[in-house]
């Protein structure tokens, strides 16, 4: 990695050596660079972190900002007020991206004391952690990248900065924790406002589940509920991530219902090679545009260099499509639907993040062709509905149903239909599932040649090029599922999709009655089995209840029962929902039906107050002048669209401009559109010649979505 | 491809430039050669295959042999006792692997007329079909590779060939169409036992499935059944094949039905990543070395060289353990069950063939952990049951249950025991699936260092390194089913893995009765998925009867019902086995019970006839005289052994040298130990001391089978 190689040769020009260096999947919260770094075999046994954090003190609109740049040990509090008052500065917020990038040209996640050097450090202010000064401890730091990361002592730390001293520009050394200890008293009501970033950890954080708070530091949220839920574990290979049999039996349950569903429409499975050879790949040029930055290329086997390099499909229209037009040698051969259930790869290079955006992913891929128009527009639609079906019934996600711009559609199709879904908490939309209709575009003659004879052509002269459709849905499902539904104790699992819907937990064992109360929740265990419901009792020993309450709170099951003595007397269990909370005794005879009642109330809730949240952001705005300051809300916009592509970019350009982030985790992107939803009714009707485009006065179409998204 | 352009060369400095030339997925049979040509694009539109066929004819032992070359058009008939008459050489037979290589430097396979060159032109007689002489029709001709073909004129092809000449050495132009005529008359008992490869295409092919005979030419009748039955597709990337829903629904049946399985065993999926980095691939050398001549490399992702190549998963052994050493901490964590499905890659340069030698293969791998050795052992054997039970009760193959010798066993593991299946036709034995006990090789220090304190050991410092399996079954399933059952009309499905288990034709449609006897079909197969078989109504305008019967039959279908008018009249149907053809009306009254046990006893009577087979062809031989003669007419041998490497390697060599193939479809390698079965007892007991190896003549210890095999 070139950064690293030339960090490395500056600290030696200072006789500072790494005690060691090495590179890891890409980490961009401190669980996960943690977790990078303790799977990797080059770093030391025993290391701290080192956070470094920058702060943009007010100054006047007309001023150039001197940044505030913090260096601390991960656990030293760092309250921000306190540290403003005595470093003299004005009301610290944490900087934005822009200002990273502009003064240390790395993002927030790779920001280091090594981004710290000759030509900015007369212009920032730094504050280091005393403790850090003389400590021979070795301490982990950042190589500017979220994928390298050095090893060095607080002594060689510090010695590194104070090189760049100059009798202007000196580092402070502050002791944070006296710090602490005064400031309360000196700003008791202004402060709390003042340390978002401290505030994302929540008190008592060893017990309870979530170290951070889901509404404060949404991304470290993510990656922790996604590991302490056991849902996934890290890779060395960047972007890739293992998943484990939680987060795995979701995807089995996803595969079970869609398969069973598109089987009903006459689709089939098949499996098509994952190779697919650069001259077919490149064969439609739109299309491999869209992906060809991302193709990862296999050139070598054992010791041998291929011929030609081969490419792993990143989705397989061009492994297929030659073959179709082979099959397909008549109208009667039509229609043709297949499916596979497949991994793909598309190597992005942008922040990888699990579920969402990841090197390989699984998915299944339909690919249909017809005869005429009308019958894949028809599947495309149907399909949409099964993907909205797999969100909205499976998993309590609600997402809106609509076509995609000319600019958002699916490289080398028609038109591109999705479902697109929303999480309240970053305020950003989020693709949930495509259905494409790719027109004649892949079956015309300088293509893929897919082409019958007219059925309806008397004089069997007549030619069809087949029209096709493809449709995704990949493991990004589990993703939005637990942004929309986890808390600060966890995962939440709608009962559908969770492969353990009730936990049995007993409660009040001694050392006389444990095989008794063992035996009664396993009892209860199966018979909730024999009623179709997925119990299991937890009677592992050396455990407290308590341990046992908060395991499986982390893990998201929908529905706890207690069981002891006590219970037992009374012939009853005392029922714990886990997304309410709300606690409830179930007479024991009656649960084999109370129990999935009560399932499908929490699935229902689940959805409907996730419905609610995403209702309550979207907004129908008709003029310009709300939409930023409803993007900046975290809302989602519909306004009537002209839908024209030089609007689009426009609105994008506009809103990104305007969106000044008041700290370093505001969306800062654009907004773009999501879809032109297919129910226009739930919007005022729009009046041709008079209802106007929101963005840019021209005659509207349609009411559209537009928002940041993911 | 080093040679291809060699030969180009060589052709420029004759003048003579090929029109085209082209590589593709590899090819060893006409039909496959075909296929890939078709699929090729550099290939011409138009173009007929060469044949190039060398026989040996008859020698005095001493003497060097002269073979002689055949070079003709595909769809010529080389009649070999006439072609001998006319050229006065005697008892013309197909030469074996071995004079290929000697005389050509290629396998039967790469054989082309451009394997003649100055060097052996003049050892070697050679007849050319006259109709080539003076063709201007463009001919593909091998690239001396099953993989690459060049595209010449027949005029072209001679002139190359007559440059070779001497005054010693000249071709022979053959009319082989006029030796046709005359060869009968001559010779006409003595020709049919000459024309092996004649007879291996049948009379009248053009009217049923298979155009070639199973027991005569059974790799082009194993390809053939494979694309005439809709099961796989040739693709242009070598040695991966497309897997069309007719074969890929088989495999869907042995997923749930495994898939279940072992879930009640405890066993949970999950998914890691099928990319893994050199340094974890290469931790384990045994293992890897096994492997690494196979693997596939990942150097570029879009327009960048990654910083370090990147392996995709031949096994997954390397990209689990480290993983399995963080999540084990305590006993507590064990047993540790996990299961993934998913496509693995070994680059194989040997000839691929579909299912049974693929790149890419889909199959599931189990990797579990225990802290004992007693329940790894248990588990190793619990899941072989299961996949002799995939092969016996689902695909109707018989195999046996047992343990590889330390020479076959799977490299890094402990023991590894086997299902071993045997195909009659080629005498060959094959391995079915294997289920590993890897020990502690993986989990020691050195290695992944997978351990947990001994929660036995009262002073708690003793330690466990964990006891592991690992366990494999694959698509080659599939492969091993098609050639077990299959015959010269084409696939026999066993029920049971049958995605069509009975398909309705009706009969005696006319332009009157036409719909209602559609209906009546629909409404059978209808009555038939009510009682839980997968029954569909064939009711496709514009084909005939016989055209369905034959496609169905192609296709494997176990039942075939027919309706007619007749049949209504007597309320019945006329039902037709695929496996036997025998024909029996059944009531329609009673079909919803007559139908699923017919159903069973077609399942009954597949594998019973195939454990005849097996059992017929397994030898029980203590002299080792028999073992030679008993591999040479495909049979497998049973015989006591003294279980030493240096000894498996001696039998090996004895047996591969000792058999002359008489033809070039013998099967020409030596055999090997398939396993040394668990069921001991079917073979006469061993005495301790008296009973001497078969091979070496040492003390015995187990019966052990030996044979050739894939």
């Amino acid at each position: 990695m070139a950064p690293l190689e030339s960090i490395t040769q500056s600290l030696a020009s200072l006789s500072i050596a790494p005690s060691a260096s090495v590179t890891h999947a890409a980490a961009s919260s401190p669980a996960a660079w943690r977790e990078a770094l303790e799977s990797s075999e080059g770093a030391p046994k025993s290391f701290e972190l080192v956070k470094t954090i920058v702060y943009k003190p007010k100054t006047a609109k007309t001023a150039t900002p001197v940044p505030l740049v913090v260096i601390a040990r991960e656990n030293t509090d760092v309250i921000s007020a306190a540290l403003g008052r005595k470093l003299n500065l004005k009301e610290l917020r944490l900087a934005s991206e822009d200002l990273l990038a502009e003064f240390f040209a790395v993002d927030k996640h790779s920001l280091s004391p090594l981004a710290l050097n000759e030509n900015n450090f007369s212009k920032v202010a730094v504050a280091v952690d005393t403790t850090i000064e003389e400590s021979s401890s070795t301490f982990a730091i950042r190589g500017l990248t979220t994928e390298a990361t050095l090893f060095i002592t607080g002594r060689e730390l510090v010695s590194y900065l104070k090189r760049l001293e100059t009798k202007e520009a000196q580092i402070n050394l502050v002791d944070f924790e006296a710090l602490k200890t005064e400031a309360p008293a000196a700003t008791p009501a202004a402060q709390p406002a003042k340390k978002e970033k401290e505030d994302a950890k929540i008190e008592g954080a060893v017990q309870i589940a979530i170290g951070v708070k889901k509404e404060v530091d949404f991304a470290t949220w993510y990656t922790s509920v996604l590991t302490k839920a056991d849902m996934i574990d890290y890779y060395n290979v960047s972007g890739c991530y293992i998943l484990k049999p939680w987060s795995y039996s979701i995807w089995e349950i996803i595969q079970g219902w869609f398969d069973a569903h598109i089987k009903e429409l006459g689709v089939q499975n098949a499996y098509f090679p994952m190779f697919v050879s650069a001259k077919v790949l490149e064969r439609e040029k739109d299309h491999v545009e869209g992906f060809s930055p991302e193709v990862a290329w296999v050139t070598r086997a054992g010791s041998s260099d291929l011929e030609e390099p081969i490419a792993i499909r990143p989705t397989s229209e061009t492994v297929m499509y030659p073959h179709y037009a082979k099959w397909i040698k008549s109208h009667r051969d039509l229609p043709l639907k297949l499916n596979q259930w497949n991994n793909v790869v598309r190597w992005e290079f942008k922040n990888p993040q699990p579920f969402l955006r990841t090197r390989e992913f699984l998915w299944q891929e339909g690919h249909t062709a017809f005869l005429t128009k009308a019958e894949a527009d028809k599947e495309v639609r149907d399909i949409l509905d099964l993907y909205r079906r797999v969100y909205e019934e499976l998993l309590a996600v609600p997402v809106i149903p609509g076509v995609k711009s000319e600019k958002e559609k699916f490289a080398g199709g028609l038109y591109t239909t999705t479902v697109e879904g929303f999480i309240p908490t970053s305020g950003r939309a989020i693709q949930a599932a495509t259905s494409h209709c790719l027109g004649q575009n892949f079956s015309r003659p300088e293509m893929f040649d897919i082409v019958v004879e007219d059925p309806n052509d008397i004089t069997g002269k007549g030619k069809i090029y087949v029209w096709q459709n493809s449709w995704g849905l990949s493991t990004r499902t589990i993703g939005v599922m637990v942004m929309t539904h986890g808390d600060n104790q966890g995962l939440v699992l709608p009962p559908r999709v969770a492969s353990v819907q009730v936990v049995i937990v007993p409660c009040g064992v001694t050392a006389n009655n444990r095989q008794e109360m063992n035996d009664k929740c396993e009892e209860l265990a199966s018979m909730l089995r024999k009623a179709g419901i997925k119990a299991r009792a937890d009677v592992r020993d050396g455990y407290t209840p308590g341990y046992k309450f908060n395991d499986w709170e982390q893990k998201g099951v929908p529905l706890r029962l207690e069981l002891g003595p006590a219970d037992l007397a009374k012939k009853q269990t005392l029922s714990v929902r886990r997304d309410t909370g709300v606690k409830a005794p179930l007479a024991l005879g009656e649960i084999a039906k109370t129990v999935p009642q009560l399932l499908e109330t929490i699935q229902a809730d689940l959805f409907k107050r996730a419905k609610e949240a995403y209702d309550s952001r979207l907004k129908t705005i008709t003029n310009w002048g709300e939409v930023v300051p409803a993007l900046d809300s975290k809302c989602v916009v519909a306004m009537p669209w002209c839908e024209e592509e030089a609007c689009e970019d426009d609105i994008k350009e506009r809103s990104g401009r305007s969106s000044e982030p008041q700290d370093e985790r505001a969306p800062s992107a654009g907004a773009k559109s999501l879809c032109i939803p297919f129910d226009q009714e739930r919007f005022p009707p729009i009046e041709p010649g008079k209802t106007k485009c929101t963005a840019c006065g021209k005659d509207a179409k349609r009411w559209t979505l537009f928002g940041r998204s993911y």
